[in-house]
């Protein structure tokens, strides 16, 4: 018999009920990508509001209609769990809407990643294995990185790679109000919670 | 009032229970480099054989003491969430274990990732923000290319970049056992799920 040492615990992906609120309106579409990044920037502003988590913001979209399929914010300190970038949320929540692992699938629509800042070598990482065709970023690493962000170890064509594999990315879409979230989250003396590895860099 | 449209699902990460069986024994230690990897293959086999992944196994052991803390497998396909790869399921459930998104805590033991193939480029990514502070590898890059698998946009310096983060890797531990697996499963005619996004490479 198993005791329950043997037995490990389940981990469950939550989105704080604000986000729901927040995303609720199933017909409205979004039509612009500076609408779809305004609607992630002002998720990554409410999350630090909400005390839910770290300043960032992302969403799935179906990429032709504007169509919101999975919001997500930054739930890495309330989780206890590293991988919970906004955009780790977001893929996660938009493949279990639609029941499956591969975004990219051949019967269905494009679906866009919209980030309010460019991912971190982990998300970089995850976005091809999503399915997603697009990426839309607003901030860019060097403003995470200016109030103390760690995006990890990423090449300077990491662009370039996503495009290489079908995947095309807009960069710098409202990047000042994207920005100004993480620097309004800084000066409130919020959690740089990635930086105790950054510090052992050189 | 929400209608249902507006409710976004949770996402949970649940081991089969099979994992559960094999990794119980909550005494049992994993002294050597070679125990702990002997497991992961295990893992990554038994994945293959009880048809609930890809061939791919990971642990997090406290380094010192080789006690087991997270068992992980690839559960991509059978939870439809592209995130599921072994380190990420490991990393995730010994957070969930501990109660921090932080393995490097100051009051914790150091603890080790052991990964029956080298980390694909999420993976890779995510190792610096687990608080991990070794990574052991068994199979190479080139043995899951060999058969298929996309390892993603890496660099060839990537273990460098984890030792420049305080984080040692070793390479190659049992690797023709680990490589084993991943031949068996290509030559068993085992879905090779992400290379959908490879076959758009140059």
């Amino acid at each position: 018999m198993e005791t329950t040492d043997d037995v490990f615990p389940e981990v469950t992906l939550r989105l704080p009920a604000w986000v729901e609120e927040f995303s609720s309106g199933g017909d409205r579409l979004y039509r612009t990508v500076e609408d779809r990044m305004r609607f992630a920037v002002e998720l990554s502003r409410l999350n630090v509001r909400n005390g839910t988590g770290g300043p960032f913001g992302a969403a799935v979209f179906e990429r032709d209609s504007g169509r919101l399929l999975a919001p997500g914010v930054n739930l890495v300190v309330g989780s206890g769990c590293s991988v919970f970038h906004a955009e780790m949320v977001a893929i996660m929540i938009a493949q279990r809407v639609l029941g499956t692992f591969d975004l990219g699938g051949d019967s269905l629509p494009a679906y866009e990643l919209v980030a309010s800042t460019e991912p971190c070598a982990m998300c970089l990482g995850a976005t091809p294995w999503s399915g997603v065709r697009h990426l839309v970023c607003g901030a860019c690493d060097e403003d995470a990185r200016a109030v103390g962000f760690d995006e990890g170890a990423k090449t300077a064509e990491w662009a370039g790679s996503l495009r290489d594999r079908g995947i095309s990315v807009e960069l710098s879409v409202l990047r000042e109000e994207a920005a100004g979230v993480l620097r309004e989250y800084a000066e409130g003396g919020g959690e740089i919670y990635n930086s105790r590895q950054g510090e052992d860099l050189p």
